[in-house]
């Protein structure tokens, strides 16, 4: 799947179930912190090594895989209703972080 | 770009640049909560309407496309680190929002 | 209630639980991200009037006001930590914003 | 400081300078956000026991500080808002979890 097709695919859904007045800026951009923070739930309390520990069960690594979709949906569609193409600003994105950390220029 | 590619790349520029020590589950899910703070930020003490004028401007516009690819790119390196493929992620999460939300019996 | 009496009451909570080794600087700001989300959630998809409206239901004030409180609880518990006083904190910065925004010189 | 006085405080601060039109619900929660998303900035790459030097350093400590107190403040605008008392909220929520976890009888 490609960020065209996934847009596509959400706006489709969404307008086949009448939920366009619902998707407002504010309203996608808070649904999207609400499932960032369901995403961070799995995080709380474990460290690191427990975390991927716990995502060789399948069952963990699918829960945490649909809040992950879930935030990418969201923005998604708040990129659609904002008339930002998410392909286009990922690509610009890239390559202005790699005009502002060079390799073999960084502090690392 | 779909999301192998974006991962591809993703992944080449962090190894490139030695970053991968920093890229653990709990720093990349703050980090992708810090980018949807500075989202949030675009929409703080604006209306929906004044949002919708404001994007109408370029600069207000790749601004805000720049907030949401960067929340996607932290999203994208924690699928990573996880061994989720976010692709089918995505799929998985639309068929089950589909048998969730049925089309003409949703409450709307 | 003061900040400090609420300080001494959630570390004696938390120490009666043997929960301290849980409570690391990284962990409880997730919690309070965690936390916010849920508070969040109450605002996703309803308009300001009709969460004005709402809250005249005891209710969903009480869920809310059980969110908000969460939030203060965990960033209480971080500044424990950290050897942050919240109270001197907050006088700073109640000061530090009366410099920055002087009455009658403001935008607005 | 108590809860009352803060809240006194800054509705007053705020009413001095014509802000209370920009202060609604939906508004202050994403405020509070934001500032979330600013103190969770500081834990970003570095590992607990890094934070924890780090904050011997009085100006990084302040720094945080900053940073908690903006998102006490800002749920606190928003329990005046929806007619919450914050400190009447806490007590209740700290002995909801005194219900939910007796001490002796956690899992840990």
């Amino acid at each position: 799947m490609d960020f065209k097709e996934l847009e596509r695919r959400l706006v489709e859904f969404r307008d086949a179930r009448g939920w366009r007045k619902y998707h407002t800026p504010k309203n996608l951009a808070i649904s999207a912190a609400v499932e960032l923070g369901e995403l961070l739930e799995h995080f709380q309390w474990e460290s690191d090594g427990e975390i991927l520990e716990a995502v060789k069960e399948s069952g963990k690594k699918e829960a945490i895989a649909d809040e992950i979709a879930d935030v990418v949906i969201y923005l998604t569609l708040l990129a659609h209703e904002l008339g930002i193409d998410l392909s286009e600003a990922l690509e610009r994105k890239i390559e202005k972080n790699g005009r502002k950390y060079p390799v073999g220029v960084t502090s690392d």
